[in-house]
């Protein structure tokens, strides 16, 4: 399978939550995959998938069949993959996890940005800098200066107040196994790793042990892929200030893809 | 069965979210069961039940075994009563709702209750106004009514954002049947029905059709208890402006509990 996954200013900075919880996705399902990728600007890559408007990623390409949206993916991955550890659990446990995504999606999500936001413009492809400023000066109705930061990280902490109780219960979402909703939540912090430096769980709140969990067992789709320090799990590159010498750091010759044999 | 449930003003006035998220919760299992009204200051009343400080409702009683909490009587219940609809569904789909459940008792019931706070005094048994003004006095560092009301709609409405778009893709959380995470927010509008008048959905609001499907179906014990016109459901008093009238209207001798046989 072939995933198009948004990049930032390199290649193996990978810097989307919704292609991120795809990547976990697969490799929870053992599929091997290769990851094509790809910057926001360049919307004819990917108008193979007829998308109308905006052209989005996660797209996964299997042989003949080309899935949009990251939702629709899980459930084709469920779907062809059902050998795999479950996503869902059973479809009277489906609803408690897309629950769990649209929260994840609507609430802590836009705090997340919020607190990033700065720091992943920096990390953006110069090709689409104009656009992510744009798009998010949009929606805010400010300069994206103006709101980001770390300030929001106690907003945050307050808003997870629903996972720190259920990982004081049980080590995941899913119980004593991750399912789609502790894909998609630790997408979001693989992205967060990837843009920003900035800290935002203290070690005694248990969705800190939670994610370091996720990521050791995650390790072969996260480590590879560059990030800041934000948990136990070694980083590919650490406190990096600026873009520009992150891009003198990782300066490489165009990649068509990393090949991956995902662990379980 | 035997349901210990706060009452306020008047004994088929039944104040407590918790105790009303077990009466659904029988009524689900088809459970024939009697209440008992109880009010915060009979402490004595509950003391078989072994709590050590803090006595609270709901408090089960079946045969000889005791519960209480809201979700051991829901662990109870499903494990007694396996052969009715499930709360859970499934072993993996338990963690999906006890983080709706979460969500509603961290999130939206805090906001509840600074919406309802100064109509659920005026309900509130006089023998319990002065815990009921304590307690939330000292949470919030302010007098009820400077920091209650209908202000805090809006808050709410925005909060239940999760539940409303799982709503657009299904009719109840648990998907085509309600489960324990249906009960537990229906329980919450449920008390605030019987506290206050303040209208807290739009009809246009996916949340406020799901609340008309599930108090038509828990119909046999909603409809019976004092409370306000929240939906189209009919109530068996309406608009009742203070708690002396309301008194008024209501004197009954004391009731040792309402005989209910569940409707499924």
């Amino acid at each position: 399978m072939k995933l198009y996954d948004l990049a930032g200013s390199e290649d193996d900075r990978r810097t989307s939550p919704y292609c991120w919880r795809i990547r976990l996705a697969l490799a929870h399902k053992a599929v091997a995959f290769q990851t094509e990728p790809w910057r926001g600007v360049e919307k004819d890559k990917i108008a193979f998938t007829g998308q109308r408007q905006a052209r989005i990623v996660p797209v996964l390409v299997d042989g003949d069949t080309t899935i949009v949206d990251s939702w629709r993916i899980a459930e084709y991955l469920e779907k062809t993959c059902p050998e795999a550890s479950s996503f869902f659990g059973s479809k009277e446990g489906k609803g408690g996890v897309k629950f769990v995504v649209h929260w994840l999606d609507h609430i802590i999500y836009p705090i997340l940005m919020q607190i990033v936001c700065v720091d992943a413009l920096k990390v953006s492809h110069d090709k689409d800098k104009a656009f992510f400023r744009n798009k998010w000066e949009y929606l805010h109705g400010m300069v994206i200066e103006e709101f980001a930061g770390g300030k929001h990280v106690p907003e945050l902490q307050k808003a997870l107040e629903p996972m720190q109780l259920i990982l004081q219960e049980q080590p995941f979402l899913g119980g004593t196994e991750p399912n789609f909703a502790d894909l998609a939540v630790a997408g979001n912090f693989a992205w967060a790793r990837a843009v920003s430096p900035i800290q935002l769980l203290e070690e005694a709140d248990p969705v800190y042990a939670w994610r370091e969990r996720m990521f050791t067992r995650f390790h072969a789709v996260v480590h590879p892929t560059i990030g800041y320090q934000h948990s136990l799990l070694p980083a590919q590159q650490q406190d990096v200030a600026a873009t520009d010498e992150a891009q003198d750091q990782h300066k490489k010759g165009p990649q068509s893809g990393i090949r991956l044999t995902a662990s379980t």
